[in-house]
C-alpha cells in the first residue's frame, strides 16, 4: 500500500529551482562586511579576484540581489546527481512512537558522500568561465576534495588538492578516489610552497593542519597561471550555492502542503546548514513562517554555543580577510579524538548574525550521544549517517520524543548533508566504546580566544 | 533547460511492482531440476526447507507460477530504499560521441551499496513469519553481509555472519559497518563449529574461502533453535526476488516509449544479471521484444564462455544440491589478483539454461580494461562504479562505440549493480599499475573441471 505522502519525494527536472537564494538580501539586520586585515576597510572586488574567481566574488560581495540565476551550464551539473529526495521518515517515526511527522533532506546519494558537490561544480563552472586552467584546495577530512575532483573532472580543469598529511596517511581510500578523478593530491605540508618548507625546516615530522594546507593552496593558486583557489564553506557565496539543498526542500514540502516547525542542521563552517534554513529563514524574516531554527554542533567545537561574536581570521595562517562570526579564535584546536569534521573555529558571517540576533538557536552534543543516534537511525532508515550529519539526527530524535512527551503532532524537517562510508573508523570507535567524549575546559577556550585579533570593531 | 527525457527516472509509490516475475514459468525449456547428491533424485521441499525457510524454498522449486505477489511486509522494506533510479547516460553518450541512447539501473543508492538488499530483505521476512528467531549466512567481498546486516536490523532478527579470515582482516571497514547494524560477525575458519575447527587443526594458518564459510554458516544454522541458513546468489530464489530491479526499468522505460535493443548485465552467481533482464527475456521469448542480452564476466572466472554446462555442487564442501549449470568445477580458484567480486565457480540454472540455449550471449573481460571503462564513466557520470558493475559499463561503451562506427541509434541497457565505495584498494591497485590480468590457463580450468562430479547425467 503505498503512502499517502511518498517515503521518498522526488521533484522532476522541471521542478527543479533555477536560481539560488540570497538570505542576506531579505534580512534588514545584515552580517558585517568582510574587512582588509591590514586596512581595517571592506574588502574590495579587486582584493579578493586575486585569489578568487570572479563571479563568486560577486556573489560573495553581494548583500542585496534575492534571486540569482543558476546558469544552464551549472544545472547541467546538479542534473548529473540532483534532485536529492525529501525523505519522511516513517520508519524512524514508528520506533519513536512519536506523534511528530519527521522529514530529513538527504544530501548522501552522489560519489563525494556529501553536499560539498553543490558548490564544488559551480566553482569550478566559474573557473571554467573566467579562462582558467586549473584550481587548487585544501582538504581535511576529504569530502571536500573529492566533491572538487568530480567537478574538475567534468568540466574538464586541471586541480591540485593539498590534503592534510595525517590525514591522507589514514584514509587512503579517499586520497585513491581524488586521484582516479584525475586530481593531483599532495600531502600537506610539502615542498611544493614556500609555507610547507618553511614548516618542513622547522619541524619535518609535523602531522600537518588544515591551517597550513590553506596556505599552501592560496600560494600555489596565486604563483601559477591561469590559476585560482576554491573553498568549500565559510563563505557566503558557499553558502549561496547550498541554497539548492532548502530550495528543493521547500518544492517539496510545498507540494504537499506541509510547513514544518522545527529545521535542524548540524554546523561546522555553516554551508549546509545555511543552506537547509535559508528559504525558509526568508519566509520567517517576513513574518510568513512560525518556526524555529536550530543549528547542531559538536561539544568539542562550540563556536556557536561558547564562541564569541569578534572578527576573526578564517585560517590559523592569518591570511585571509577578518570576518564577523562566531569564533573560538583561529588558533583554537578541536580535541584529536574527535570523529567526524565540524572542526572549524569559526562559523558563516550570515548564520553568525541570526544567532546573534535570537533568530537561529544552537545546540553542543558530545560524541557518543551523537553516535547513538546515528546507529538507532541507520538500523531502522537503511542510510549509514556522516557523523557530522549525525548531530543534526540526535537532535531531531531529542525534539520528536517531547513531541511524544507533550502529545505534540509537530513538523521537524532536518538536512541529513551526507553518508559515513569514509567514516567508519569512527564506527569502529564507536563500536569498540573507545570514542571520547572530551569538551574543552574554559583554559582551552581561553587559549583560542586570545588569538582573536585585538582591533576597535572586536572592543 | 530540462530535458525531455529526464537524466533519472524515478516511479512513483503507486507505479512500484506488487509482483515478482518468475521468468522459468515463461521458459519452454525449462532449466534442469535440484538434484540430491545421494539418490540424484530431484530434491524435495522436505530436503531443502532443514536448510532454508519455507517460502524461499517453495519459490525455488515453482516453475510454473508467473507472478508472485510481494508481501506488504516486503513492498514497507522495498520503499525504505527504492524505487532505484534508472539514469540516461547523457553524460556518457557525450563523451562518447555515439548516436546509440544508453540507460542504466543504478542499484547501488542505499547503504548495502548494491542490489544484495533485494533479497535480503525478503528472505529476512520469509524468516519472521516462519517464527525464527536468528539466521545465518557467509559473506566474502562483505556486500551481502552487509545486505542481510541491514536487513535483520528492520525486521528483528539475530545475525551470525561467518566472514572469509582474509576478508575481515583487508576489509575492516565492511566488518565494522556490519557489527554496527548489530550482526554477530565471526572470521571463518572459527572454533564455533566443526567444520571450522577440523580446518584450523589441520592448517591453523589458513586464510579461509567462501566454500568454507558456507559450510560453518550451513553447520550452525542446522545446530541452531530457530534459526535457518540464507544465501545471497545463485540461487532461483534469490533471482526472483531481483526481478524488481528488470521490473522497475521496464515500468520507466515503458513510460517514454522506449524499447532496449541490447541489455546488458555482469553476471557472478547471476542474481544481478538475471533479476534485469527477466521481465525483458519474458517478452523476448513471447516474441514481443527483439533485443541481444549479453552476460559480462570477469575472464579470470570465466564460467559461461570457458565452463561447462553439467551438475556441480553450489560449493566447494559439497553439501548442497547439484545444480545443472555453466561451471568451471567447484574446486576452481579464481586469481588471488582478482579484484572484485564475480568470483564464483557456477552460475544460476535459468540464466545457464538460457546460454545453453542460445537466448543469452556472453562476454569475458580483463580487469584493467574494465577498470578503464569505469573511471571513464565516473568522471562524466560522477557515479564511482563498483568494480563488478563496471564489467557490463565495459561492454556498454563497446556496443556504444559499435554504433558510432555504423551509425546506428540503438538503445542500450545496462544494470549498474553496486557503487565502490567500500572497493577502494582495486581501485588504488588501478591507479598505481599494480593490477594483474591474469587469464587462467587451459590447464587451470581442467584443473577445475576435474571437481565436476562424475554422475550419469553429465556424461
Amino acid at each position: 500500500m503505498a503512502n499517502k505522502i511518498p517515503t521518498r519525494i522526488y521533484l522532476s527536472e522541471d521542478e527543479m529551482p533555477k536560481h539560488w537564494y540570497n538570505l542576506r538580501a531579505d534580512m534588514k539586520e545584515k552580517p558585517e562586511l568582510l574587512l582588509h586585515p591590514g586596512t581595517l576597510k571592506p574588502v574590495t572586488s579587486a582584493d579578493m579576484e586575486a585569489i578568487f574567481c570572479k563571479e563568486p566574488v560577486k556573489q560573495e560581495l553581494d548583500d542585496t540581489t534575492r534571486l540569482i540565476p543558476i546558469p544552464e551550464g551549472i544545472q547541467d551539473f546538479y542534473r548529473a546527481y540532483r534532485p536529492a529526495p525529501l525523505i519522511r521518515a516513517y520508519y524512524l517515526e514508528k520506533d519513536l512512537q512519536t506523534p511528530a511527522e519527521i522529514y530529513y533532506k538527504f544530501e548522501g546519494v552522489n560519489t563525494s558522500g556529501s553536499h560539498k558537490l553543490n558548490s564544488a561544480g559551480p566553482q569550478a563552472y566559474y573557473a571554467k568561465e573566467d579562462g582558467l586552467t586549473s584550481l587548487t584546495t585544501e582538504t581535511g577530512a576529504g569530502q571536500w576534495g573529492t566533491a572538487m575532483a568530480m567537478a574538475c573532472a567534468f568540466y574538464g580543469l586541471k586541480l591540485t588538492v593539498y590534503m592534510v598529511k595525517i590525514s591522507s596517511e589514514q584514509k587512503p581510500y579517499r586520497k585513491a578516489l581524488i586521484e582516479a578523478y584525475g586530481a593531483n593530491l599532495i600531502p600537506s605540508p610539502s615542498n611544493t610552497t614556500q609555507t610547507g618548507r618553511k614548516i618542513l625546516e622547522t619541524d619535518p615530522n609535523t602531522t600537518g593542519s588544515l591551517g597550513c594546507a590553506i596556505s599552501e593552496a592560496i600560494e600555489t593558486a596565486v604563483n601559477t597561471e591561469k590559476c585560482r583557489y576554491v573553498l568549500g564553506s565559510v563563505l557566503n557565496h558557499v553558502l549561496l550555492h547550498q541554497t539548492i539543498i532548502g530550495l528543493e526542500a521547500k518544492v517539496a514540502l510545498d507540494k504537499y502542503g506541509i510547513k514544518p516547525d522545527i529545521i535542524i542542521g548540524c554546523a561546522g563552517g555553516g554551508s549546509n546548514l545555511g543552506g537547509l534554513i535559508s528559504p525558509f529563514m526568508g519566509e520567517k524574516l517576513a513574518g510568513k513562517l512560525n518556526a524555529r531554527f536550530i543549528a547542531v554542533e559538536p561539544a568539542s567545537c562550540p563556536s556557536f554555543t561558547r564562541g564569541r561574536y569578534a572578527y576573526d581570521f578564517g585560517d590559523t595562517a592569518k591570511t585571509t580577510p577578518l570576518i564577523r562570526m562566531q569564533t573560538l579564535g583561529s588558533g583554537f584546536i578541536p580535541s584529536a579524538n574527535h570523529a567526524g569534521g565540524l572542526r572549524y573555529h569559526g562559523m558563516n558571517s550570515t548564520l553568525s548574525k541570526l544567532y546573534h540576533d535570537g533568530h537561529l538557536e544552537a545546540r553542543a552534543e558530545t560524541q557518543t550521544e551523537v553516535f547513538d543516534a546515528a546507529v538507532r537511525f541507520m538500523k531502522v532508515e537503511g542510510i549509514l549517517p556522516a557523523p557530522e550529519s549525525s548531530h543534526a539526527i540526535k537532535v531531531a530524535i531529542d525534539e520528536a520524543l517531547e513531541c511524544k512527551r507533550t502529545g505534540e503532532k509537530k513538523v521537524i524537517l532536518f538536512g541529513l548533508s551526507g553518508v559515513g562510508n569514509f567514516d567508519m573508523t569512527a564506527y569502529m570507535a564507536y563500536n569498540n566504546k573507545t570514542m571520547s567524549d572530551y569538551i574543552p575546559t574554559d583554559e582551552d577556550l581561553q587559549k583560542g580566544f586570545s588569538s582573536i585579533p585585538d582591533i576597535p570593531q572586536n572592543g
